[in-house]
């Protein structure tokens, strides 16, 4: 078997070492004659795997003790709607900075919330421009409510991708006031680089791009936070009642947890965030490198100190050549190379489990191509 | 490897055919050099897995053009909740029957539902006697509200080993006109015996019992309900959203539901629902008739038509000879034989995948037992 060279946008890649542990250990988990999801989420063998991943997520995102992990279902797509349910109280205001697609729907579901007693939504922020996205706002253009619930934004948009808090010309935005909590999704970035946890009050992403399997949604919040949630909602929404459970209140994913944890078990063998992040960051470069090069054949519209490192996204001179391109790169085994239906293009993904020498095959293909086409 | 003897509530056994296929496909799907999890979800490759399995479900539930088939996440519980934000509008009253723990649960998450904007919730029968449950309420005990929203019932309480529908005598509750709508939570008997359908409009599993691993939700609901759910939710919630995109509006759980399609497969080879009821109905009848034959040292607490074919329920003596029989049973490699924390005893599911000659060695464990300690 050789391995596809994937660029998926999510699921997406994972280690092969993960996967090799699960493979070895999926009929007799740990020579007790069952599959690991099999047991019982209330027995010895099980809980074992699941404070294992809590604890790897909670230390390679460097959370201090102020903060719990939750292990959720639903996705981020569910946490759009479970974060203004919990935390934007009837009468607050909650601010959200739109940089893309998933702040778009984001704020749609925080606004649907209302119905069902939530507070009001206000765009603080939005770097729509004729329904592209190319870069983030600085701080000075938010326009902030005083006293909001909270401020949201989308640490990486993977289908403009526009990243924050690449270099210290972007950083994340700040809240008016140490009260607000920064919320953010990092559904598509987390765990790939050192990001300070504390400017944070909530952290939250679907697993599906850099830690595990679809299924998993990681929430870690502040104590004080899950404290201050609200209580008058049914209580599997309430991450207090996750909390309090250790994230066993109801049956967890628990092979998806599972696979979490030799995800994780991987970055640790890699030597942790700081050497995935330099691994990442020379990926980046390989392409960004391979689209500059090109002398204007390939493009990327984003602006150069928010291209994303974890979705490279970049066009062709038309939409013709972009067909081909993914066509033949996909004759080579290079999978998920077509940008997202909403905006056309090519985009590569380069989460934690893409080799280098996967770039690397995928930078000489661009270099051919650009030669024979351009 | 030897196959420890799984009595687990669930999550629980699997069948092996389907976790042998897992094991074979786990690193290389089909040949695509990638597992089935990271495949994107909306590729063909995974699509076809996705919509087997929907198609699966369907079949084995016999249901008729008028339903949907979705794949949903957060369990049961998340349902107890989502099932009244969608179905139960504010003015409206649903009934509900309660035969256990697990409709009391749905009872107090839907009564939670109010401050979203969801209607009243009336207990139209309870068979709970000092906390225990050990029957099914008669047609005829229903008190029914007129023009309900719906009327909900459990098919079979786990901890309570009751199950309705075993016989004429214990029929599911009819509603009181053909408006108002049968929702059913089937999580743990779900295609665990031939059901006729079309006398419900919603019928909900978490699959972890009968149909894979946890992590994946059924919900099967008849269009025209889909249709008369409420519009003003978060589109997450909203069942309509995942009808109108067949259960890929976000990412699905996509290994979980590639299992539910290996487990549905196996059904498909073991002859069908009605086969696997056969066996079903022998494994229950071994284990109860060593209940009944042991001279009153193992007692079921339950009534007899509404004896759990899933999970059956008894206790011994004394709480310490209960002890002693699950360490005793657990050193002979059969797990998972302690009843619920909340109400003790002991408790063996029998769910679809648990092995006819596991039960005739639990039944004569337990003749020893008996013999020995009695």
């Amino acid at each position: 078997m050789s391995r596809a060279l994937n660029f998926n946008a999510g699921p997406a890649s994972l280690p092969f070492a993960a996967l090799q542990r699960a493979h070895e250990e999926l009929l007799d988990f740990e020579g007790s004659g069952m599959s690991v999801m099999e047991h019982s989420h209330r027995g010895k063998v099980y809980e074992k795997v699941h404070h294992e991943a809590l604890a790897l997520v909670a230390k390679h995102l460097g959370l201090s003790k102020d903060w719990d992990v939750l292990f959720v279902q639903g996705g981020a797509s569910q946490a759009f709607a479970q974060i203004p349910l919990n935390l934007l109280e009837q009468g607050k205001v909650a601010d959200y900075v739109v940089t893309g697609a998933w702040g778009e729907k984001a704020v749609s579901e925080a606004r649907a919330c209302k119905t069902m007693g939530a507070g009001e939504v206000h765009v603080a922020a939005s770097t729509e421009k004729d329904k592209s996205y190319v870069r983030v706002p600085q701080q000075s253009e938010l326009k902030l409510t005083s006293a909001a619930a909270y401020l949201h934004c989308t640490s990486n948009e993977t289908i403009h991708g526009v990243q924050y808090g690449l270099d210290a010309s972007t950083p994340f935005p700040r809240s008016g006031s140490g009260d607000v909590p920064v919320v953010v999704d990092m559904s598509s970035d987390i765990l790939s680089r050192r990001v300070d946890a504390s400017q944070f009050g909530l952290i939250y992403a679907g697993a599906q791009k850099n830690i595990g399997p679809s299924g998993v949604t990681i929430v870690a919040i502040k104590k004080d936070l899950v404290a201050r949630g609200r209580k008058d909602l049914p209580a599997i929404f309430q991450y207090r009642t996750h909390a309090d459970n250790q994230s066993l209140y109801n049956t967890p994913p628990t092979f998806g947890i599972y696979l979490v944890r030799n995800v994780l078990a991987w970055v640790e063998s890699q030597g942790g965030i700081a050497s995935i992040e330099a691994r990442n960051d020379k990926k980046a470069a390989v392409l960004y490198d391979a689209i500059e090069g090109s002398g204007g054949f390939y493009r990327c519209p984003v602006d150069e100190a928010c291209r994303s490192k974890m979705n490279v996204v970049w066009r062709l001179p038309s939409p013709e050549l972009e067909d081909a391109f993914v066509k033949e790169a996909e004759a080579q085994r290079m999978i998920g190379l077509k940008g997202h239906r909403s905006v056309g293009g090519i985009r590569a993904s380069l989460y934690n489990a893409v080799e280098p020498a996967w770039v690397d095959t995928l930078a000489s293909f661009m270099k051919d191509f650009a030669k024979k086409r351009g």
